[in-house]
């Protein structure tokens, strides 16, 4: 794809994207059931396709994690159609006034929700990200221009395909979605630089894709960045929580980025802790400070790096510290701000972890893999933001709408 | 100053931002209102510094309107004074509620409104700029790392002595509030990529900066952009509002980014208005369509480059439409996103062009010049945001705040 061919595609999206802002409630909610019906009816299409991506993805040698993301079966493309059902139910994110008041002269001033335009999204080899991420655009009155990865690209343009005949079906622009077609790197870097067609970028990726937004983004970026997150165990914690919350942040899967990456345990249970943990998490690498090694000879030594590395596997850091003071800083130091856990019974402690530590989640006895848009109530999610601008943790249909001022007077002038 | 002080410096403020963000609603409020008192108290060499600028700005051939803007004299200290205390009597933004639930399965959850950090903010040569913007954020439990214009370095330097004087009676981290000294180009280049000091840049100057910003800025973004702002008159509507509202809009103040820069006017109601602008504006040079010179001889043809051009100042663009749809799609075409009016009787053609217009700020019958943090209600503004993300119009101590997501548990895990 030519850098003209990426830009007039967009500037299409965009001209679907003015007509889907101005589209009823019903007709998006409508424009939803039926691109759901289409991947339905389309499902063998869509298998066939995928079965494609996937043989070449043997070929090419990618790794089990990388090929099970890649694979769709019929389940999974039920759970597609499924969940576009679900954001099609999904309360109304425009027009929510977020709030009004009358000012002295008269003026009657609101602030209320509308669209962000045309929304351009980065993503690896999920297929379902890209069903998952349009049905969330089209509720919320967006267009989107989709750009996944070279190894899913057959699976993308089949689903690609499906929804834009939803669309069509309810006499909305089809272009409302559209997808990059070359995957090569250098059309990734003239994507993100798609200025006055994008009205913002959300990578979803690793810490490549990352670096590579830091560096050639020139459209505004929403960061879907790294998840170090952090379990701190209080001197008051019940252990047996304690455990049970560890196991579950660092196993229950461990590939995400809300999964468990690096253990604080106070001195008073840091003992009682790792003697459990070396039996209950026996799966796991641990690696630690001398304090840590000193307790469970099998924690081996940590680099300063590994404080700072999202495993992303079935592999740990531990360090024991001497107070909450000392939890917190360890964490501000390290944090990634994606989600930082507490266990302790006081709700003291707990109270001054979950107002020092910066970080879009804060919890206090419960797992790290909770701050997620499911879990929390968005639905469905766009992504996990770990910036402090416009959005921060999950993001849903409210991360995808902007307000603007609408101001209603009666011939009021500035004096 | 070499990047490394101006890093170094950067970093002392992130130091302070930690702590104000931690300070007391009431501490925040005691370190602006002795902010206050230290302006006051030190207005004569606020005064002194302030003269010795202007004095090397006639030297360099500043022109009128820049030497306005940067000179002050004893009502425009207390001025930033008063500003100051104005901005501690408004109610703290940090730690509101946004929203919060409790999940299914007994997660309390919710999002709580938290600073931002360290906001660098990049100006030109108003030093009232220097106390507003640093008020607001001492307010909003932020650092603020402030880089100002040449011209106004002596007046900068001594108002952020002030303010940091404030900040220490109360007990604070003086480098709360910190200043670029060096005023290069290059400097400022450095400042806008201080990835990991930063977490924001506000710009607030012309097109050049805009552009500089877009090219190099690393560092997430709230655009502080022009204002290419349309009054359209409608056939419905009353003509001497009409009048009133685009002789103030353009005229009240045409240096500003509110200002009226384009005039759009329908066929039915474009003789008689210009007929009384030729009179009742006759101060203002205007350029528009062919419809438009014909109907007054004193309008001359203008570029296509016109209708984008901010004039900020005594001219304006004039076209002259068939209907609404025109009116909005020449609007759209040309909008800089900021700030557009419709004057019309009807309700239901203003609330077509209060939902069809994309911009930060839609008006029906009234002034683009209310559109303004004071005048809305905000009590000040750090600038007006023309871009969709994080914030979007008129910014206030809101916009200078993100949201955290604080999740209490009773030990709940993921299943």
């Amino acid at each position: 794809m030519a850098h003209s061919d990426l830009e007039v595609t967009g500037r299409r999206v965009g001209i679907g994207a003015k007509e889907i802002a101005r589209a009823s409630n019903s007709l998006r909610q409508e424009a939803l059931r039926r691109a759901a019906f289409r991947i339905r009816e389309q499902s063998s299409a869509i298998l066939d396709a995928n079965a494609q991506d996937v043989a070449e993805g043997i070929d090419q040698g990618l790794n089990d994690t990388s090929l099970d993301r890649l694979r769709l079966d019929a389940n999974r493309i039920e759970a597609m159609a499924q969940s576009l059902e679900d954001v099609a139910d999904l309360p109304d994110p425009l027009g929510v006034v977020v709030d009004s008041s009358t000012r002295p002269n008269g003026l009657e001033v609101s602030r209320v929700r509308a669209p962000l335009g045309v929304v351009g999204v980065i993503y690896e080899n999920r297929p379902n990200v890209t069903s998952d991420v349009a049905g969330l655009c089209i509720r919320s009155g967006n267009g989107v221009y989709l750009r996944g990865s070279s190894t899913s690209l057959a699976s993308n343009k089949a689903i690609v395909s499906a929804l834009r005949q939803g669309l069509k079906d309810v006499g909305l622009h089809e272009d409302v979605v559209a997808l990059v077609e070359d995957t090569s790197h250098e059309t990734a870097i003239s994507f993100m630089q798609l200025r006055g067609i994008l009205d913002v970028v959300i990578p979803r990726g690793g810490p490549s894709l990352i670096a590579s937004m830091e560096e050639h983004a020139t459209v505004p970026v929403v960061l879907d960045g790294d998840g170090n997150c952090h379990v701190y165990v209080d001197t008051d914690a019940d252990i047996d929580m304690a455990i049970s919350i560890i196991v579950n942040a660092k196993t229950q899967r461990p590939g995400v980025c809300n999964a468990m990456e690096s253990l604080v345990l106070h001195q008073d249970v840091a003992g009682e802790i790792l003697a459990r943990l070396d039996t209950e998490m026996a799966n796991v690498e641990l690696v630690g400070d001398e304090r840590a090694c000193a307790l469970l000879p099998r924690v081996s030594p940590a680099g300063d790096e590994d404080y700072s590395t999202e495993f992303l596997g079935l592999k740990a850091s531990v360090v024991v510290v001497d107070s909450l003071e000392e939890a917190v800083d360890h964490i501000g130091k390290h944090s990634s701000g994606h989600s930082e856990a507490i266990v302790t019974r006081k709700n003291e402690t707990a109270e001054r972890f979950l107002s020092e530590v910066d970080a879009a989640a804060v919890l206090w006895n419960a797992s790290t893999r909770f701050v997620d848009g499911g879990e929390l109530g968005l639905g469905s999610e766009v992504g996990i933001s770990t910036q402090k601008l416009h959005a921060r943790g999950p993001m849903g249909l409210e991360a995808l709408t902007s307000v603007r001022w609408v101001i209603r007077g009666q011939g009021q002038v500035r004096t």
